[in-house]
């Protein structure tokens, strides 16, 4: 299948809402690359503020709020990046089954994930360098939270 | 190296906007996966407007406001993700030289796309569905004239 079509065939699956549904080999792997890419970009969004706030380097304000912006719209992505069931699928993966066993449980890590994002977007226009250190502190409590209960250990 | 001291390397290049140096294995492995992430995610949240557009799927003017927003976070992002010049490793990429070899037009190439997701955001605000069309082809446009110069053929 071409890039285009595959591009549109989960387009069709994510418009259709079909979590429930059978996933093909190709459907499955694409889910996969989908989350991942969500992940790996709040990774590469939320690394140097974890620095930041760790003094490894130095504060820049304006890279925190340009991040908290990047790291909120990632964080309402989650929710429909894991819609796709893939439990009955053989791809390589850390998403722990439980995702689609305690969605209510996830949906609420997601939702944490977005408010502490949500709140560092705030004390990043208000300014005040100690707030953000909070903030960056608190989001990373989030990410860690999931990842404990929904991620495979390394 | 764990995942934890990979993403602060990364961030630690990232701030130091180490873009001209040259990047170890590992770092040019974690810079294409940052490209590919936010290209594979333009295109999750684009297939499924494409499809709307050319009536394969009901439109749907909830789903284009919110991949609206999606995508220009996303089209934010491109600069920063191709910061890292990776002509110098051996790496799996579609990414042409000629992106940090002509970087003023491959910043225009952004921007047009920055610009084309804003004006899909402004429209979808309005939600007159002739003008989401009209702003989700335009978008498409810069997507494919961006590629065509800059990513290697299929």
């Amino acid at each position: 299948m071409s890039r285009g079509k595959v591009l549109v065939a989960s387009a069709l699956l994510a418009v259709a809402g079909a979590a429930s549904a059978e996933l093909n080999q190709e459907q499955a792997e694409r889910a996969v690359e989908t989350r991942q890419s969500v992940l790996h970009l709040m990774g590469w969004n939320m690394a140097p503020l974890g620095a930041m706030a760790r003094d490894r380097i130095d504060f820049d304000a304006e890279r925190v709020a340009t991040n908290a912006d990047r790291l909120l719209a990632l964080s309402k992505m989650l929710s429909d990046a894991f819609a796709a069931d893939t439990r009955g699928n053989a791809v390589g993966t850390e998403a722990l089954d439980v995702i689609w066993e305690q969605p209510d449980e996830f949906a609420a890590k997601i939702q944490a994930n977005i408010d502490a994002a949500s709140a560092l977007v705030d004390v990043a226009a208000a300014g005040d360098e100690g707030a953000m250190r909070e903030a960056i502190g608190r989001l990373g409590s989030t990410c860690g939270s999931c990842h404990d209960d929904f991620r495979a250990d390394d």
